[in-house]
Parts: C-alpha cells; sequence; structure tokens
C-alpha cells in the first residue's frame, strides 16, 4: 500500500462542519469561522516510549492523540472544527492503521472536528496533530484572567492515570476493576470541551491539566499574577479522587493527585458569584467540577501556592512535586 | 537547559501581525483572520534521513522546515499569518537550536509569519510544522480550476535540487560553482509567495512542486478532469532548466526537470488572454514564470500527460518519471 492508498483507505473524513470550506486534497485546506468568532490553534506532538507505551491499542492511541488536543480548546473555552494529523510511520501495518483511525474519528465525529488534511512519511513512530477551534471575539479562557477571591475549580478526578502508569511500571498493583479503570482513565481521556464552552462567560481563567494540577495552576497564578490557597484535605476527600486513589497512603496519594499528569482535566477560576452557575453548567455538559480553594494576592517572592490543611495551618508541598509541570528535558 | 528555558530562549517570536489575537503562551493561539478573508492551513512533517541529511546545517533546516510550508500556501494564494511548530529533539544542543531558530525565524519575519504556539519533547529528530494563511472568500488557488485551453506555466527553475541530491549520493559530479548553486535550491528553496499573490484573479489551477512536476501537476489533471500538452524541448530549452542540467544527457536531465522533487516551485494554469496579465505577475513579483503548455480535454482511459517535440510528434514518458509523485511507503 502506498501513501495516497493509505491517506484514501484510513483518513478520509466526511464530516464536514460549516466552518470547513475544503477539507484535504487540495496544497491546503480551507476554514471560515463563523462571523465574529477566532480561531483558536493548538499543537502537540506524541512520540512512542514517551507520550504511550508500544503495547497501547491503536484505537486507544488515535483516540488519545486527538483528545489531548481538544483538551487545549476546551481550555480555551473554544468550540473544535478541524484538525490536521502529521504521521511518521516505521511500516505500513494495516491492522494498525484501521484501528489507529477508528479511534481518532470516532472521537473527531463526537466533537464535530474534521480531519481537513496533515502529511505521512516514513520514519520513527510520531504522531503531530493541530487542532483548531471557534471562539467569539473577547470570549476565550485565557490563563491570565485570574482574580483575587476567584474560587478553584477543577473538573472530572485526577490522579487515576497516574495510578495505571505506575502499574505498568510494575510500582504497584491494585484490583482487576481499579486497574481497568485507572487504565481507561490514562488511554482514553475525554476532553472536558463541553465544560469548557459551558464555563465561556463565567470563568475567569482556565487552563487544562495534563502535567499535573499544581504545575498547571500554577500558569495561571504566574499568568494572572496572583498565588492560590487549596483546601488540601477536603480535596482529597472529594469526587475529585475516586476511591482507589484516597485509600493509599497520603504519601503515594498526594503526588499523584497534585502533579500526577495526563489528566486531561480543566482548571479554571470564577468569582464566587458565579457558584450556582457553575453548578448549572456542569450539570448541563455532565462533568463533575470540584471547588479546590480560592485565588489570593500574591508579593514577588511569596509562594504560589498554599496548601491548608482544615485547621487552616499549612501543609508542606509533598517533595516531588513541581511547580513547573513535567519537563520533558529536565 | 528544560523545556521552558528552551522555548523562551529561542522561540518567542517578536512578530505579530494584526491577525494574530494571541501567540504561544497559552493553551492556544488565536487568530483573526481578516474580514471576509478565510484562513488556508497546511501541514509538513520533516524526518531526517527521509527529507534531510544529518549534515545539514541546522539554519538551512529551519529555512526548509518552513519554506515547504509556505510553499503550500503559495500555491493556494495565501498570505501567510502564522505558524505552529512541534519539535522532537534527541537533546538539547544548544548551537543546534540557535542555528535551527535563526534560520527558521528569518524565513519568518521575511513573509511576516508569526510563531504562534507548538510543543516540544524529546524522540528522534522530528520537525512538524502547520501554517495558516488568509485568503479572500472564493479566491483560492485550487487544483480543480484548470480549464481546457488554458496555458500552462511553471515558476523559476526545476531540477537543480535533485542534481545536489545525486552530488550528495556521490552519483554524479560537477564544477565547484555548479555546486554551490544547485546546493543552495536544494537547501534553501524560496516559497513563491510572492508570485502565489500576484497570479491570484488571474491564475485558474495552481499547485506547489514537491515532489516533482509532472507527480504535481497530475494532481491538478486530475481534480480538474483534463488533461495537458508539454512543450518538452522548449521546455528543456528554457530558463526554467538552468545551464548546468541543460548541459547534461537528456537520459539524466529529462527525469530530474519533470520528476526531480524538491523544487517548491509553483505550477498554474491560467486563460491565454491573461498573458500579459501573469508577465506583470512575475515581475511584478521578480519571479520568472515559463510558459511550458497548454491543457486540453481528457477521456477516461487516455493519458494525462503528452510530451511533445518540436514537431508535434510524441516524445516517450521517461522512464522512472511517475505520474503519482514521491511515495515515501512504495
Amino acid at each position: 500500500m502506498g501513501e495516497f492508498d493509505l491517506i484514501q483507505r484510513y483518513f478520509q473524513h466526511a464530516l464536514k462542519p460549516a466552518g470547513v470550506v475544503l477539507g484535504n486534497g487540495d496544497d491546503a485546506a480551507l476554514l471560515a469561522p463563523a462571523p465574529g468568532n477566532q480561531l483558536a490553534v493548538s499543537t502537540d506532538m506524541l512520540v512512542e516510549g514517551r507520550h504511550f507505551l508500544s503495547t497501547v491499542q491503536p484505537q486507544a492511541l488515535g483516540h488519545k492523540a486527538l483528545a489531548v488536543n481538544l483538551s487545549d480548546l476546551a481550555a480555551m473555552g473554544a468550540k473544535p472544527l478541524a484538525f490536521t494529523l502529521a504521521l511518521a510511520l516505521p511500516r505500513v501495518d494495516a491492522d494498525w492503521l484501521a484501528g489507529f483511525s477508528a479511534g481518532l474519528l470516532a472521537l473527531a465525529d463526537q466533537h464535530g472536528c474534521a480531519l481537513v488534511g496533515g502529511d505521512t512519511t516514513a520514519g520513527p513512530l510520531n504522531i503531530c496533530i493541530t487542532v483548531m477551534g471557534e471562539v467569539p471575539a473577547q470570549q476565550a479562557l485565557r490563563r491570565q484572567a485570574a482574580q483575587v477571591d476567584d474560587d478553584v475549580y477543577v473538573s472530572g478526578q485526577l490522579g487515576e492515570a497516574r495510578l495505571a502508569l505506575e502499574v505498568f511500571r510494575g510500582r504497584i498493583a491494585v484490583a482487576e476493576a481499579v486497574w481497568a479503570q485507572a487504565r481507561r482513565r490514562l488511554e482514553w481521556p475525554q476532553p472536558r470541551v463541553g465544560l469548557g464552552l459551558a464555563v465561556r462567560g463565567l470563568a475567569h481563567a482556565c487552563a487544562d491539566v495534563s502535567d499535573g494540577l499544581l504545575g498547571d495552576l500554577t500558569h495561571i497564578l504566574e499568568a494572572s499574577g496572583v498565588s492560590v490557597e487549596v483546601d488540601l484535605e477536603r480535596l482529597m476527600q472529594s469526587a475529585l479522587v475516586s476511591a482507589p486513589v484516597q485509600s493509599l497512603p497520603p504519601a503515594v496519594a498526594l503526588p499523584w493527585v497534585l502533579a500526577g499528569g495526563d489528566d486531561y482535566e480543566l482548571v479554571f477560576t470564577a468569582p464566587p458569584a458565579a457558584r450556582t452557575a457553575i453548578e448549572h453548567a456542569s450539570r448541563q455538559s455532565a462533568t463533575p467540577v470540584t471547588r479546590i480553594g480560592r485565588v489570593r494576592p500574591w508579593v514577588p517572592g511569596a509562594a504560589r501556592v498554599r496548601l491548608l490543611q482544615a485547621d487552616g495551618s499549612d501543609y508542606p508541598l509533598p517533595s516531588g512535586v513541581a511547580l513547573r509541570g513535567f519537563d520533558h528535558f529536565a
């Protein structure tokens, strides 16, 4: 099978949203965002052994490659429109391609996001997706918009993807049902696109939690010139942390929840006056959210993050928890 | 040096065109095409050993990685606006990064194209760029718009990049000055952005010549349901073929000119009534163009391309010349 047949067979996408004027098959795709809308653009590259294990199912890999990009759009409050896929393949494996493409396009269909072009080449396995979404002018959820006294919310659950990774690494053993759920969280993350759209106009600042909660929250804090107080014990006993992770010793569970990575949840801030509206947005998008703390002023030299115990006293930042998120070259 | 410092040091881009609302530093960039404009989007992935040799200067590689993408925008008649860069690096090499980034951003500045985001990771060297440009609605140069009796034009020169590649492969030896010019063509291609903009409204169909003239021209012919007659002898003696390539035996020179690859020129069609205007567009954009033939009807089963000798008789397609262009998996 040659390159042209490969594209024809696995990467033709019937979906054509109104904003896609021209899909693939020319020198470039043509997009026309709805009037008054801007285009949010994000790129993620996935490398075997770094972002996924060689044993991952191709369906899951196709899903996740797009999911991590859609998560960035969700964090901007943008509606997915289109994406390009560049793929370097060590060999042409029909089964792998069929699975990868099925997982990829199923998630694309679910979010109305059309595959409009890309590139294929021989080379060490590498998946690079650029995703584009629509957002009305001035309404994008930016990192620099957090305000003092804002509440801080996190969607879904944290730490399960890391639990799965530690099982894969052979560092921990868990019950079969726990393992199945954690593995699903790691391999089939669900980007919080609906929530991102639902909190537009309510939330001030937003980011996606891909490198770990505190690392990604710190991006908001630095961009906004503020700090945060996190109610740590309440957080650890909330719906944000699944029962299996809650049952682990704090020395294990805390770093996974605060800096585990691969969660693909949203962290956002909103004024206390918006609490009821945020609850409504959560129900409307069928995405649980948990309030974990509040935004505070910051002065140069002070900590960006304070972890508070139930009595209001400080809990020291667990060792191994980085505030700068995961660094591929550190 | 960590990932964050790396981006800060080498990939901050001061350029901020009017259509870029937000560059990098958030979950996504934000673009606002000018009113009435659509966004042309194209992605290319470059892999070491496939698209470039490990010995290439990093400046040249940075230049070429963006140039091949800008060439796609040129073929659509789109004005470059912004691009994202995803980079997998086997190691952090400060000299390499400084050179790569200098070559990349110099070309970006030249074309007013802002680096607005991307991704960096450890992994086998891989460069993936997605470029976005503006084009007024309905004015993009499409492949399917060629009409019977259109003239066929090609910009610049063909075959020199292939000559350089054959010297690198040790299959041919040429004089120092010839080598220097050919190598420059291979390593520092100049995307024909100005010409693409200048022929907008004049040309019917257009494509960029990246995989070889006949292969890329065939994309136009198939999309438009037509065939072409190429005046082969006139083409080979024209300014489209440099003196060193003209001086080679036809059995060597013909395949390089017709299917050499890596030319990054434009092939386009336009009605005979537009000849004077095309000459003007060529001068205006300081890009030579050569008329090489004309569009003819096509019936199923017939050849897409006829090569004609001076006396009007057919010249057989040279062996080794593929009409489907380069295939990474064939």
